[in-house]
């Protein structure tokens, strides 16, 4: 029998969850919730419904698992622990400063639910953390560095949107070559934000706005820009969506360690993702941590976990003998 | 109170895991364990006793985890059961052939025992394995390729010693610079061997030997050589020892997989090693999963694991906590 999933909510995140369970063959897409009218959502799977949801709690009995395609700034940190209780949940919680927060709510609700939920889960946190977590354990003495880009950054685009005066923007981080291969070559330097990565900003104003003032506004924003070399390109909304339209992503974690009696020889770790769809790749990874989360419920496990926490092996739907003799 | 560690064997292999526990201020080197005549072997950590093998056993109590340094070929297979019995053991098994039957043998062994039992660690297979499986999991329609080197084939280097007329020998094996652009391109073709990898050797002849016998033996030596292009340097002793007597490995696994209803979006994966020695870093992993094994036996755990099975978490030092805070 296949792994029942839930999605709740519909943005692109949750699109990309979809696609990825029609890839696994002991998944299948079992509802989709949403706070929308029902109505109003088109699905991609053909005989699946779409329900209010306040008809979540309902399906308890019908769902293996709930993949929770929500924001972290609002979403996730009411929506994982009220859900946790009830399934086992899988969600991409990225506030960094609020983990500790959220790891300890969740963990809550799922041990007194007595489900397994997973935090964090995507490709930063998620994938990336695993090689910064492994990569550390493997050479203790060394540094890491994490480069983004070149891809969009959705939360930069939508900062950029909410200046007066601009339609629709999209925006670029991009890693400062020169960073990358003096770590690639070795070097352990302390970097300022502005020496690792750049930002580009593709701005469609609106008529007659002041395009003067609109840079200055981006280029001067506290945390989002003030510290990084930032280009601003005003172009039509034609061109937007002609050169802007896709969600690339990427970047990578590089370790640099040290190992011998006089930490004498050097290693570097590098692990790199080049994404055509951020979200699909990230809805990809909730996917198979959605699988985990099943098997370690069905195990009698409960609580929460983040990548750190679970055997490789429950990610994927082959066995542990064809692991061993096809991929080991 | 520190894992206490033990080592058997002490080649190149137990040399870097000697060194690696230098690094762990949460381990310590309880003693090493050889069957050369123990007075004959100077280790390099102070105060640590060098024992023949046949005290190993009582040293039942006093260890926490033994690690094998010992071969594929004829050391492990006899080794890890035989140890696995009375010590939680980990090793670096990578007779790819042979991994079910060494897993059979050593997890009834563990069973027997009551240990935990770590097999197959290193970079390949260990950090390499990790990532083609997790990668597997997260992209399951792609295709993954594993490149070696630029480094030191310590098999194929001795497969050149055994040559009638060669006095010594190192092999690079060398990764096809176009085949790897291909892969990082996004194709994914079916490679010949002698598409992917290229050989050179370096090799100092005895006196007065016929060279020209010596590269055609090495060119045609099946499994080894005759797959592949292949050069053949002949250079002198002082050469060999001047510029080729360190052992640098690496290499890289890349995953090309796709996502999307109409599978639509790529995505590449790639994990990159450049090490400067190949048994230090190789060591260094055997530390972390020794931790693992340890900790896994603590929490009442037995029988035997492969990468594939152990949470990422007990290779780490850190606690949950820190893990989550710093790496998440």
């Amino acid at each position: 029998m296949s792994i029942r999933v839930g999605i709740m909510g519909y943005g692109n995140l949750s699109r990309g969850v979809e696609s990825a369970i029609r890839q696994n063959e002991d998944m299948e897409l079992a509802a989709v919730f949403t706070r929308r009218d029902p109505k109003s959502v088109q699905i991609r799977t053909e005989g699946v419904p779409v329900l209010a949801e306040e008809e979540l709690l309902s399906w308890k009995d019908k769902l293996d698992v709930l993949v929770l395609g929500g924001g972290s700034a609002t979403d996730l940190p009411v929506q994982t622990p009220k859900y946790a209780e009830h399934f086992n949940v899988v969600d991409s919680f990225d506030t960094h400063a609020r983990i500790a927060e959220h790891f300890a709510n969740v963990d809550a609700a799922a041990k007194a639910g007595g489900h397994v939920a997973v935090i964090s889960v995507g490709w930063d946190p998620g994938m990336f953390s695993l090689l910064r977590m492994v990569s550390d354990a493997v050479l203790p003495e060394g540094r890491h560095y994490t480069f983004w880009g070149r891809g969009v950054s959705q939360g930069h685009s939508d900062a950029i949107r909410r200046i007066e005066g601009v339609k629709d923007a999209r925006q670029y981080t991009i890693p400062v070559e020169d960073a990358v291969e003096a770590v690639r070559r070795g070097e352990t330097p302390d970097f300022t934000t502005r020496q690792m990565h750049t930002r580009e900003c593709f701005v469609v104003a609106e008529e007659g706005a002041d395009k003067a003032r609109i840079e200055k506004e981006i280029k001067e924003m506290p945390n989002y820009f003030a510290d990084y070399d930032t280009t601003v390109h005003f172009i039509s909304e034609e061109e937007l969506k002609r050169d802007h339209s896709g969600l690339p992503h990427g970047g990578f974690v590089i370790r640099s360690g040290v190992t011998g009696m006089e930490k004498e020889n050097r290693h570097i770790i590098e692990y790199k993702l080049t994404l055509d769809s951020n979200p699909e790749f990230t809805g990809s990874v909730l996917a198979a941590y959605a699988r985990a989360a099943y098997r370690l419920a069905k195990e009698g496990n409960s609580g929460c976990r983040s990548v750190f926490d679970i055997a490789p092996a429950y990610l994927s739907s082959k066995s542990a003998e064809e692991l061993r003799s096809h991929l080991l």
